[in-house]
């Protein structure tokens, strides 16, 4: 049998704990190393911290000091799960790079990080390579349901006109900072001036989206533009964390536009919020191709955003370990896929 | 500008002649030589075949010697869209390939060809190799949504538990090589004689499909079994090519399972009938994931089969030739999409 898969993992938050339990849930893998800044649990060892029963996977210590951890020949791969943003994200990829571990993060600008930061990209490419690992950043949105899947249902398109693609989803289940970005909880006048000085950050990814498809098509969009409007609840809502009185926003409506030459050609639409079965807001995935043929997907429910992140960051693994070097985004890599057997089963140890 | 591809197409039945159609209203294309059989085309020009306008993409002579075209340096794909079976098809694709052509074919089997005919497999692997080129199979269905779609849905899964996928079609737009292989027109006992003895073929594509899915979970799938059951229709119906009476039959439902260990893993349910609207069956496309999140796809209506299997193997040209030589499968490629604007772009030609 072959040695188990050593993992670290970068940031135990809501995601970061979600990957560390899906990673000890199947087999082949162990985590090796974990690395956290919160002095809650910093000093523990993993298991604590997931509230899981010990065994010899689970058992290291939590550290605040990367350097503990981020060693040649530590680990495999390194799951990054911090931040949004590529630059905050950007010192902790070279850090794991330098180490020889290839790289998932969930940051979602690491989806099509060539979107907003060139040359920190072709920099992460020629890092990659130099130390003979793979990088790549993934979730269900940027990375899969609103691109992905888009691009790979048009595979069966004679030709395309237009595109719309909607994802409805429900918040409730997140934490605070994704109640803060989303604007939630704020008074309708609050969030106009948020959405406008981008303290609502709403969605990040509808920029990352755009990238991957023009890269997918080998075309050029142009006039791509984005809104953030408040959804405002008749009536009370309320989760573990935010209680929103009627008339108040409980969530942050984003729409992305492109145009292809002088026509509208992708249309997103990204209405999140808490609790919308309080106003029986059904929510759901809907990519519709308008072309021939006319192609109409849906996934109701929504793809759970947090299980979903979760899943592909660790599904994307094996995948990862048996890229070529070099930054990667979904589209070079083949098709996800879940882990249903042993993951060694899956890794082609060529590098 | 770069030069045109340039296109063999093998074959100018239904299938055929709508990828010569596609081909020719994309940008970046030429048909330098259309083979097939049929008296009644050969010797004409391939736009009268195809009833278009002559330009000098589609000016070329219909043959019914297929040396007169399989030649080194004539052109830089074949696409083969001839019949079902590898065996079939395969003398036709080392002919292509040992004319230094890449080869797309619509042939079901060859779309997994592994499941059924692993040492032909071998060998066009290695005529590929030889001769620099790559080979893929590919189509609506096997190749796209019974298998790979499935496949790549679960990449946002945690946990899978099983699979069910189901295609309800209406097949009234095919010909009659089409309604013989499902059985339409027959009395109930005459498809049931013939559902035993593979005169009633039904579906090809399960066996491809499930093999496909074992090489993406790296599993082995066991107590793999079909079924071919009956569609009879309680109201007469009619193509151009064909009329049932009722009670007669109107379609094939076939079904397919696998195991995975001692339990059922993957359920496929794929009735196929003419005029389904008749009886007020809706058409669709279903794939439930049964696991950790739950997840229902649909397409409705159902991806349709003739439009969508013409569109996928014109749509995959520029990724096969951009792909590195061997027997490729569609997990193999990076996923399928539209050809938006000149095909040239996309074309990396490195080989």
């Amino acid at each position: 049998m072959k040695d188990k898969i050593k993992i670290v993992v970068f940031g135990l938050g809501s995601m970061g704990s979600g990957i560390a339990n899906m990673i000890l849930n199947k087999k082949g893998f162990q985590i090796v190393g974990a690395i956290d800044m919160d002095p809650s649990k910093v000093g523990k060892k993993l298991y604590e911290v997931l509230g899981v029963e010990e065994n010899e996977d689970n058992c290291c210590v939590v550290t605040n000091d990367a350097n503990d951890v981020m060693k040649k020949g530590f680990a495999k791969v390194c799951i990054i799960a911090t931040a949004s943003f590529t630059k905050v994200v950007f010192p902790l990829i070279k850090m794991a790079a330098e180490a020889g571990m290839d790289v998932v993060t969930t940051a979602e600008e690491m989806s099509y990080p060539k979107a907003l930061d060139k040359e920190l990209s072709e920099e992460m490419d020629k890092i990659a390579k130099e130390n003979n690992i793979s990088i790549l950043g993934t979730g269900v949105n940027p990375g899969f349901i609103m691109d992905l899947m888009v691009i790979m249902l048009t595979g069966v398109s004679e030709s395309v006109d237009n595109i719309n693609v909607t994802r409805i989803n429900d918040l409730a289940c997140f934490g605070k900072a994704v109640m803060v970005e989303q604007g939630i909880g704020l008074k309708e006048q609050e969030f106009i001036k948020g959405a406008k000085d981008d303290t609502v950050a709403g969605h990040v990814g509808f920029l990352q989206s755009f990238g991957m498809i023009e890269e997918a098509f080998g075309v050029k969009l142009n006039n791509i533009r984005q809104e953030k409007e408040p959804i405002l609840t008749k009536v009370p809502r309320a989760t573990e964390i935010v209680s929103v009185k009627e008339g108040n926003v409980v969530g942050c409506r984003q729409l992305g536009y492109a145009d292809l030459g002088e026509r509208l050609f992708i249309t997103m639409d990204h209405p999140q919020q808490i609790k919308p079965e309080l106003e029986d807001v059904e929510t759901g995935d809907y990519i519709n191709i308008n072309g021939v043929p006319k192609l109409n997907l849906q996934i109701k429910p929504e793809i759970p955003g947090g299980i979903a992140t979760v899943a592909i960051c660790v599904n994307m693994i094996p995948l990862v370990i048996n890229s070529e070097p070099g930054l990667k985004t979904m589209l070079d890599l083949p098709i996800p896929r879940a882990i249903i057997g042993d993951v060694r089963d899956l890794v082609k140890d060529k590098k």
